[in-house]
């Protein structure tokens, strides 16, 4: 049986919805999970990675980095990454696109956490204009299916970083649920499905 | 036949290497360039497009949005995204770490297109370590290679990626070539690679 360990630290963050790919696909990992920030553990294993960061993925010993070519590599691996080319291509780009939305979004949350005077203006001028632009996107890839889920007729791995980044977005206080509607029913669609719902019942609660 | 048209702003930028990978491949494209910044076709096109962004890839009609989606797809189609499941995920790693510096390094060429007085900050402090610890990853990649392209043994799109971003970087004395030579030589392979080498003649020779 092949050997799966997926290395990150003890947040959902960039390997959750890794983890989740393999927990629907009924694949048995290891799931290490070492503290945040700076750590004894960390300092010993960050220049063993192969970019000096976490996720990293092992197969066997194969060490993947990156955490959203490890998302498309468990994906395709087990039909979470679409059904056809041109599927695969709207999960790629919507993933893409959250990528774009949660690199400037992220300097708010650095703003705060180092008490800087100019985050308010950060979350205003920024990270939330980033926040709705792609929220907006979502909620008309939404409005056009018929399946309710983001790409084609069943879910993707789009679905499951859309899904629990908006699970960190609450929990932080960064959304509200009277805001985009049509995300949350999105969220409860793709949360709600057994295996998931098993997962997200048992997995370590993390603030992000 | 089918109609590819690939539309993008008069630069090489974010849709490069899709074009390079349509001509590497044989396949004839419409090679859509609108002018830079705002401009009236732009101001048309723009709320037309899937995301609001550009490059947008149309396959008989069918659009694609984000460059590394575009790109993923072409090259996956035309043979160029890796042999393996194991190859895929290390050239979609590769280029995934590649905008994890192109974002933080643009901030840097929007600071001096502002004439912000603090560029030379941005520089030093965000944007130069990030391309340093880029192409520090990079050079490992190269020493380990026995073919001399990135991943495997044949040219894919993370070859022609970051090839093309050191042109950039060359052409607007971000680069000097007594750096990362490894890098130099990785880029004069892949660009004298004789398919790649006719386009590069041909195509409209632009700043970015």
């Amino acid at each position: 049986m092949v050997h799966y360990k997926l290395t990150y630290f003890e947040a959902r963050g960039y390997a959750e919805a890794s983890r989740q790919v393999l927990h629907l696909a009924g694949v048995e990992f290891e799931d290490v999970r070492i503290p945040m920030g700076s750590s004894p553990q960390w300092d010993e294993l960050k220049p063993k990675t192969p970019f000096g960061q976490i996720p990293v993925l092992s197969v066997d010993g194969f060490e993947i980095p990156q955490s959203m070519a490890i998302l498309r590599y468990v994906s395709r691996k087990f039909g979470f990454a679409g059904k056809t080319p041109e599927e695969e291509a709207w999960v790629d780009a919507i993933v893409d696109q959250f990528k774009d939305y949660a690199i400037p979004f992220r300097q708010y949350l650095i703003a705060l956490r180092n008490g800087d005077t100019d985050a308010e203006k950060i979350k205003n001028e920024v990270s939330f204009p980033a926040r709705d632009a792609y929220f907006k996107i979502l909620t008309g890839i939404l409005e056009k299916s018929k399946s309710g889920f983001l790409v084609g007729d069943s879910v993707t791995f789009a679905d499951l970083v859309v899904a629990d980044n908006l699970v960190t977005l609450q929990k932080n206080g960064f959304f509200t649920s009277d805001e985009y509607p049509k995300l949350v029913e999105h969220q409860s669609k793709i949360q709600n499905l057994p295996k998931l719902k098993e997962w997200i019942e048992t997995r370590p609660d993390t603030q992000f």
